[in-house]
């Protein structure tokens, strides 16, 4: 397995926050997608193409802890990596940090389906990029 | 022209508050948005009926006005109401009430569109509906 | 330990999905937020009245399963109910369902805190409440 | 009045879109939001030294035009400028760009407040600020 993490930097919106004045929580989910995103274009990963071959794949689970508050204008890094491949399903795992201090962790755990939405093996050049 | 308005009661759900403990600007438009599926609801309307005939709507222009602030738990009511019909176009204007207190007005314009998002003429069964 | 759940009836906004035509992941949190308000709504508590006390609480983990795919304007049942109750922290558990169909499940741990965001034992009135 | 635009570039998120797998149109004003963040920071305006000075500015109206879809992924430029300064409101009106095309022009009209929400004269350092 790959132990290459890579990292996003992002800066918080206030569109983000909620009446405590703190990133809604729902919100970190989103930030560990960019970083996933970002993690899978740095490996040279083609979306729209996946998506154009009719394959894709859904989150199974989702999971996040919350250390410390973010708040408005709060510049972070979202560290990615991939944690797990299985047959069909592969995990990621994700750090964010603002300056030194760890603020959330978190996983998501994603199966790959075909247009009906169906599991399927994950496509040969996906695993390829997953496992490094 | 019908003069057909339909009210929608909502509460404000914490997701939607931001740092000043409001409820944030750009989340009206959805407010606006639920109003528009329950005025075409008591219509009869049936959007996947709609979808699934290739057609559908984008919007084209929306408007707001935020004359007071929207808090956490704060129950609302959206009126709509169609404003204009048009060829290939329709509008909807709505109020946002908390009490007798009038705290947002806004409009939302509409272009019919086919499956490959070119505007066409308003299909009859959508017209009939917008003109009560 | 109560057994009691509450159930909570929502309706799928189009501003929910994402461009895979499903709800996007991150809002099914928030589907557990509106479940968790309603939960402690119908046990009588008054969310100003406790932030007026300078108390509060917060999101301390967050997780979800998603089981099937949730489309715009599905009518899904939230039911709540208290998973844990601890000196500092409590937990709800969640399941949300299309009809029959049991589409995801989720647990939020929280942590009561006071105003400068510091763990604070459950304050008595929230634990009776929490507790049944 | 100043003529000075300031261009953000954004790349669109996936839980920015919606089932028609386009951005959904209520998240534009997230991205004019961002544009007015950019556009203050590289005036050198400090967000949250004006809210620690109890005063703020807050969203009176917003406009938005939607001229073509944009899709994930998409790498969009928001170009920012001061519309208009009066005495307690000030406009700002932005121009949103995939390459050379225009997807999206809009405005938001804004009003100075005080801590208790009550419209003030605009600060003599944000007036400046404006007026570039």
């Amino acid at each position: 397995m790959t132990s290459r993490t890579v990292e996003t930097t992002l800066r918080v919106r206030f569109a983000e926050t909620d009446a405590q004045a703190v990133v809604y929580h729902a919100n970190y989910l989103i930030y560990f997608e960019i970083g996933r995103a970002e993690y899978l274009r740095a490996q040279g990963f083609d979306y729209r193409a996946m998506e154009a071959a009719g394959t894709n794949f859904v989150v199974a689970e989702a999971r996040a802890t919350y250390r410390a508050p973010l708040r408005y204008d709060d510049e972070i890094v979202v560290s990615t990596r991939v944690a797990e491949v299985r047959h069909r399903s592969f995990t990621f795992a994700y750090e964010i940090r603002r300056g030194e201090a760890l603020v959330s962790t978190g996983t998501t755990a994603h199966v790959c389906v075909d247009g009906e939405g169906r599991a399927i093996t994950i496509p040969a050049e996906l695993r390829a990029l997953l496992e490094g």
